[in-house]
């Protein structure tokens, strides 16, 4: 009998990352179609780029690159239809949503927690690195802190980066299915096509 | 009476640059249908990294994004059907290709010379530094060799390079579509339609 693997991806992202916020906002309706499932993957691009000699975004360290993604990402979400605004502290500090978002990564809740902070950060200018932020989000805000504070929540998104950078990832957003990296949102739809094949050639293996 | 004006893109690329390839192969084929006029802007990277504190590919600087690079790009030349064979050298000298293409740009056969070029060094692993090989894809050989020796083409090559940084150019290849930027391979598309709506709304103005 053919069994055919459920098709998946990871979808490593970074709530400071500009090109994240269309991609984690496009990624479920691009997969559940095709039956696709997402694996949300929070990770710091901070020590990322520090590998890479960079103190900051690359789009502030090279300001030529960083004016042309913000028209690109403006026309992006244009095209999308996606509110934009353009945040007026960037990059945001990260931490606590990533934090909290790693404590949810297993919960019914993750998506549409994810996609509110980067709505947050990119639609409505807000700073995502206030608990007021964070808490106004998700309920109840005491829990959510508390949680993410904890020790083990710490040490877990500390090794997810660790494990993006063993994984090769050197930006964000980047999906990964099986040894194959697609870095990018415009590498989405690539990313969830090749799920798709990849779970019918192992089903045909089998 | 409304009349449209011709929608048109220029294309700037680099024939060291690794995702130009696809996209000079497939410009023409994505502009053809809607009768979007391509122009070829040959320019080098070399002085736009050297602005940027860069005296290599970043591909070769950054190893992570290098080995991506050129797994996405076998991956993305299998999926428009274009031969791929990682170059033995990179990046390799243009000098002498872009020059060529400098004094060809208002040739009909300059399309197939750029394509050709990109060929020898993606397809074959050819040196395209070579007059030899540069020699062979277009004849007669001499009277090449001596156009692109020239000292106006020198400095025309210089001024595009120049013209290129102006236009707030990083990478290539780029399209350019009035004073828009769409920078890589995958924004080919966007940068097409753009010019169709450009075209249209000046019609409608007249």
């Amino acid at each position: 009998m053919r069994r055919v693997s459920r098709p998946a991806l990871q979808l490593w992202f970074e709530f400071a990352s500009t090109y994240s916020y269309p991609a984690v906002q496009r990624i479920e309706a691009l997969a559940d179609g095709p039956g696709v499932g997402v694996e949300w993957k929070p990770f710091l691009l901070g020590p990322v780029f520090k590998n890479q000699g960079w103190n900051d975004s690359p789009f502030n360290l090279y300001p030529a690159k960083g004016r042309y993604m913000w028209r690109d990402l403006e026309r992006l979400c244009a095209k999308y239809g996606l509110p934009f605004r353009r945040p007026s502290v960037f990059p945001r500090s990260s931490l606590l949503a990533a934090r909290v978002a790693r404590t949810a990564a297993a919960e019914p809740w993750c998506g549409d927690f994810v996609r509110a902070v980067f709505h947050a950060n990119f639609a409505d200018d807000r700073d995502i690195a206030s608990v007021e932020t964070v808490t106004a989000i998700r309920r109840p805000g005491r829990a959510l802190v508390e949680a993410a504070a904890a020790p083990e929540t710490k040490a877990r998104l500390r090794a997810a980066t660790e494990r993006a950078i063993a994984l090769g990832i050197f930006g964000a957003p980047t999906a990964v299915v099986g040894d194959e990296l697609f870095w990018g949102n415009d590498r989405l739809e690539d990313a969830v096509a090749w799920a798709v094949t990849a779970a019918s050639r192992a089903g045909d293996r089998r």
